[in-house]
């Protein structure tokens, strides 16, 4: 894949910009400058703090389909390559864009086309915000299920791009089982629909798939057909607290064990529960070392109480049944709880390992720590195996805290090479990106490369989309 | 895409035959003849009766995957082309072979190689036939959700082949969300793993999901990592009959509207239920003139049950609640109870529309029946919109049982037509392979076809995968 500015002389922009004020000035966009910087960050790259003023991509804000195949064929004929970009809250850097790029927004493209409960299915622009569609789906006892941590600021869109994740997954699937079609604009500037409205459907190859989690390399999602569910009938969550971060992993396999099958299961391991407490002054880590925080949602959920409790207390836990406003803090807690204080330096990450080797890889943790001189822990999505570590290192008196030690991220790859010495993956739910570029190298052989970026290269052969990222 | 024999002349095959007796003289191998005339036809594609005896394909069968390797780079050194195959119960031709090709039969990998209950996985070669998986899972109180009609003889490599849907689907997905990992014999003769064995994982484009349902176009499966589920704590099998075809279509909107997801939801039809009592001697049609046949399984199936009853009855059902023994001889009747008699001619179909319009497509079959003089039924998988309609028309005396008339043909695509205007499918789940590719140029757009050719291209250039097929 070629570098970020091979294919587009940094003369393309300003070239650009005169022929879509001449062609189609309805459109807004705003041109490379300090004040577009925040275009070349997303969530997981952006500078700490201030950080210089550099200049940013220029940001097209298309209103229409249309609008979209136009700024595609314009950025064609003038070589300048184009990110398409969501809400930025990707964790990757596959949103981020170099000041000699076209990035092209989806903030405008924001309705929802449709909500049809009686076919399963809603239509959406890719700007909807995750949330946005869930508001609109309750009253009608409906949701959408992905559900990443981002949901509330996240678009459909940007879901779409990363194939994201969530809590839900193990019970409900990730991104790509929520979506049934696509409206697709290519790189030249063609727009297709693949897919169906139907749930089932096998016609030729399943593009759909391929473009789910693709981040943006091989085309702008315009449209999405995404399936919807009715909301349970009931919920319910349990607290599984264990006297060792070590008991608490093991007890994963307890509920694999079972036939409870929850909506939830997350884990949260020792140095976890003291950050969250010593964030926000909540007790946690009084009640045990480690904790499973688990829902459970659908009919029977008395029986399902029942019979996951005697496998969670067979395996050491004591488990309680949280009352529902207590159930909201700790949800509230696990997904905004761990502050990422001014005083230390940290690294996150997003692995996925088999589930029966979790609790090896939490057992690893205090060796890597040793070794670097740094903390490591992880919250994990513990029904599908999607562990996301911290390391983290306090900031010295006199430091730089713009300048991250190199064992921080020594320590983050440590532990990324220990998910796949148990034949785990680089990347669980949060895509490649920039950021894991160079891991995915050592996860997928020469050939599987070459296979992915021929498979690019048949729908993008100038490398249009997106340079740089993900392959 | 090139027609079957443009890139194998057919002094082909017996130059490759020598070097293959050379170099590999353990694979073994039945060369074209009469004897080989069954892997020029599917289950879909069988003459009816005897007919001439014509010279099937050569046909191979590897035992190890390096045997699959080593055929594969054989019939690309001497311009034959490749036609992977499993059990041949395919509907839509996709794995049948002319003279001048090579079938590389998957019989001989058929081994179950891990089945691993704490990560939720089994590991087997392609030809594993899915009966056999889910009998070596049924004692562990697991199995494999996919469960297409021919469970029992057709092969997991097959299913993911076809992406396989089934009874199921509507709770459990297709084969597509069943599959974790494969390793994929590609057209240069290397061997790739894609995929992970955590349940979660996006490293690059997703290749899995490419490969399933490509019909063998793109490579030859010879390894999968699927994902295996724990059996439901209860199952319960309910039926509702009504007194019309149109009052069983509409109450499949009265499922939908509640919060019950049943794990299966068929829809026989007055003409199905007639056929299968002419057939087997069984009494359904005295119960109504269509049926619901449902099976509710998981938690709180009383809980279930009173809800969906609840709704099936403000519907204008008659339910019941079946026992066991009853329940298994509904099953069969629905599996294979349509006997197609020799006395008539038939054509069967796989169309699925967007499920508020299933009554619609049933309403609309006594139009098309008038119109063309022909019988047209239908059973459903109701859950997901997956309609396979049958047209029949009783053979008269003297006529020629082989020469089928064009109104039974014309029927068959008036009803698929009839789907693609509300917005349905060619295909749900048995996929295009030959018999298809007309009226998937119906449906899908010049622009579609091509991107999909050009993914074709990229992972196999020379079109040594199973040529005219799919695409």
């Amino acid at each position: 894949m070629s570098a970020p500015s091979a294919i587009a002389p940094f003369t393309g922009v300003p070239a650009l910009l005169d022929d879509l004020r001449r062609e189609a000035p309805e459109i807004e966009v705003r041109e490379s400058s300090s004040e577009t910087a925040v275009f070349a960050f997303d969530a997981g790259t952006a500078p700490r703090r201030g950080g210089p003023a550099l200049d940013g991509p220029t940001v097209a804000f298309p209103a229409t389909v249309g609008d979209v195949q136009q700024l595609v064929r314009l950025a064609a004929r003038h070589g300048v390559s184009v990110v398409p970009r969501g809400a930025g809250t990707g964790l990757s850097g596959g949103a981020t864009a170099q000041p000699d790029q076209l990035v092209i927004s989806t903030d405008r493209l924001d309705r929802i086309v449709e909500v049809s409960p009686a076919d399963e299915v809603a239509v959406v622009e890719p700007g909807v915000l995750n949330a946005a569609l869930n508001e609109r789906l309750a009253p009608l006892g409906l949701f959408y299920a992905p559900d990443p941590a981002s949901w509330r600021i996240s678009t459909i869109g940007g879901n779409i791009a990363t194939n994201a994740g969530g809590l839900r997954c193990a019970k409900y699937g990730v991104t790509r089982e929520s979506v049934l079609a696509l409206d697709v604009v290519l790189a030249d500037g063609s727009l297709v629909s693949v897919g169906h409205r139907s749930i089932k459907g096998v016609t030729g190859l399943d593009l759909v798939s391929l473009f789910v989690g693709s981040e943006g390399v091989l085309g702008i999602v315009v449209g999405a057909t995404v399936r919807i569910r009715p909301l349970p009938v009931a919920r319910r969550t349990l607290t599984a607290f264990f006297d060792s971060t070590d008991a608490g992993a093991a007890a994963i396999g307890a509920i694999t064990a079972s036939r409870v099958r929850p909506s939830v299961i997350e884990f949260l391991d020792e140095i976890t529960l003291d950050g969250i407490d010593a964030a926000q002054g909540s007790g946690l880590s009084a009640r045990g070392a480690a904790l499973l925080l688990i829902e459970l949602d659908g009919f029977g959920i008395d029986e399902q109480t029942a019979e996951l409790t005697t496998a969670l207390v067979a395996a050491g836990a004591r488990v309680e049944v949280e009352n529902d406003a207590d159930a909201e803090v700790l949800w509230e807690l696990r997904r905004s709880g761990r502050r990422f204080d001014a005083g230390s330096w940290f690294a996150g990450g997003d692995v996925a390992v088999p589930k029966s080797r979790i609790a090896e890889l939490f057992a690893g943790f205090p060796a890597i720590a040793a070794r670097f001189g740094v903390s490591v822990s992880a919250v994990a999505h513990a029904g599908d195996g999607n562990l996301h570590p911290v390391i983290s290192l306090p900031i010295p008196a006199g430091a730089d805290p713009a300048v991250v030690p190199p064992a921080v991220h020594d320590a983050s790859d440590a532990v990324v090479r220990a998910a796949l010495a148990v034949g785990g993956t680089v990347s669980g739910e949060h895509g490649i990106g920039t950021v894991k570029r160079a891991l995915a190298a050592e996860e997928l052989t020469v050939r599987v490369r070459e296979a992915q970026l021929a498979v690019k290269n048949a729908l993008d052969p100038a490398g249009l989309f997106n340079p740089g990222k993900a392959l």
